[in-house]
């Protein structure tokens, strides 16, 4: 038996993908209504959340945020001892660090799970969600875990799989943000966001392996080895003067151009454009 | 007869490229030594870039910037009445139709090219090449220009080609700077930026299509449609912090914040993300 408390749009997908791969499942969430559909496909719904944990060793947790983990598993922490506990809510690395002590502190083991899929992809190919922690309990629920996609351990320091989370999601809503800054451009030219989409779409797809190219480089230690594209080169005024000239707010671009000419400013201009990384490297926490 | 000005590693490529095609090719470019090669494959050297001009109707230019070109071509302007130039240099849409006008005035016909691709791609199907401009030259010159990859002419406006290049090339730049970014925060934590890599790349290509998505909204006007993520949940809050206290600098993904944030303020936090591209739109020139 496993308990999924929590059913939001991820958490009844979990619940739901675990329930039609056979799993025995008992559902809880505050909410009463979102209960229902998991009801109806064959769930156990548990009159209490203190009956949910008693249900089962495993403990699939998935609300909203760090916080309202603690909101809701706290009244009942003390019910938490021997218990496995699988936190797929998103939190930070030094949230997800902090959990994994509250429940050793409670006698719980704790792994912590950031999925990188939306609710459609959960159960295909597509889906992936990594982990840290708990090594045993990765271990002990694999067949479980991948009944929502492919899992991956990242360590057992429970941070481990969140700062890779929120590294990826990093990369993802700045992909993003760079194809709306696109779409303005062409759209204030009256070219429609979807045929500039497609094009990009194909682009960004065609362009993404070269991050292993500069991850070679940035691993390598010398920036300087030839037949690399030069920060000199890579700088984008073009595109900030042609955003400009087509009233699209250049502060997304402004801040690549800064970041690749703080690099030609400390005298790299020569220098392979995964320099780039130095840039953001080393900030004062 | 096709006339190569510039032999740079694009321009050579895109000359070595039409003369294993089966064109005839007469090559220029200012250092000499750059011709050899391409001589050795059978291209025609010109004494002189008067020459380099007589010989061919066509003129494919390909050389540092907009500025070059005019360097270049000036002192023999009066020699381009009655040619075809191809300019795949990349400019800024208001620089190619500057000098759309300035080849007009001078009795030539003039088409832009942009060219989505790194030398080493150049003929193979992952090439495109965007075009803007005289419609003429283009489709005369359709077996030529498709030796480098796909061609796709985007109208009359010489501007336009560009335009979109250039839009799509800060979709490409900013996506880079966020896998630096990502790779940054992970870094700190130990991860080797190769490690990351493989992952990222594999993430990007999964979720850039989800822009078609995006755009699809942008185009229908209505940010409140069903379904969709909405810029509350998008708020990356997780990210800036663990950015922050893992020493990697925030100003990428605060920018990101604040283009999020200013929809939000402006009382569209239950929108979808895709409404983003306002905060980029419309800012004064
Ligand atoms: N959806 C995605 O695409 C996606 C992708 C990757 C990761 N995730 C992560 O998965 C987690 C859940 O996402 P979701 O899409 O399922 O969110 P959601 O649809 O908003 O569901 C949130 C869930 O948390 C519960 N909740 C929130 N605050 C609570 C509190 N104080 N006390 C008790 N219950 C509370 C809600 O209960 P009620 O029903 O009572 O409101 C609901 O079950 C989030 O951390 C999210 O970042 C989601
Ligand atoms: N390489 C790419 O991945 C790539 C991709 C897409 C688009 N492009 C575009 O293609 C164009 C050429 O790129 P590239 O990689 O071939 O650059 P490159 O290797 O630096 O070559 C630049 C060329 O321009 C010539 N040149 C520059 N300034 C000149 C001047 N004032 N007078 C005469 N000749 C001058 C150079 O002549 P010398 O040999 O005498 O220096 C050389 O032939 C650029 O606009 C670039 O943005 C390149």
């Amino acid at each position: 038996m496993t308990t999924f408390i929590g059913l939001g749009d991820m958490g009844s997908t979990l619940a739901r993908t675990s329930l039609a791969a056979g799993h025995r499942v008992t559902v809880w969430n505050r909410s009463h209504s979102k209960t229902t559909a998991l009801v109806d496909h064959g769930a156990d719904l548990a009159a209490s959340l203190a009956d949910a944990i008693e249900a089962s060793e495993v403990l699939i947790v998935c609300l909203f945020d760090h916080r309202s983990v603690h909101d809701v598993l706290d009244p009942v922490v003390d019910r938490l001892a021997g218990r496995q506990v699988i936190n797929l809510t998103t939190t930070s690395p030094d949230g997800a660090r902090e959990l994994a002590h509250w429940a050793a502190r409670h006698g719980a083991d704790y792994l912590d799970g950031g999925i990188m899929a939306i609710p459609s992809m959960i159960g295909t190919a597509a889906s992936k969600v990594l982990y840290s922690g708990s090594q045993q309990i990765f271990d002990q629920n694999r067949p479980l875990l991948e009944t929502w996609g492919c899992a991956e351990h990242f360590g057992t320091d429970a941070g481990m799989a969140s700062l890779y989370d929120l590294a990826l999601l990093a990369g993802m809503y700045v992909m993003f943000a760079g194809f709306f800054h696109g779409a303005a451009m062409v759209g204030a030219a009256g070219v429609p966001a979807k045929e500039f989409a497609v094009r990009a779409a194909d682009w960004l797809r065609a362009m993404a392996p070269a991050v292993i190219e500069y991850a070679d480089v940035i691993d390598g230690g010398d920036y300087a080895i030839p037949g690399q594209q030069s920060l000199e080169f890579s700088d984008v005024s073009d595109i900030v003067a042609a955003s400009r000239a087509h009233g699209v707010s250049t502060e997304l671009v402004d801040v690549v151009q800064r970041l690749i000419h703080r690099q030609i400013d400390a005298g790299h201009g020569a220098h392979g454009f995964a320099r780039v990384i130095e840039s953001l490297r080393g900030a004062a926490a």
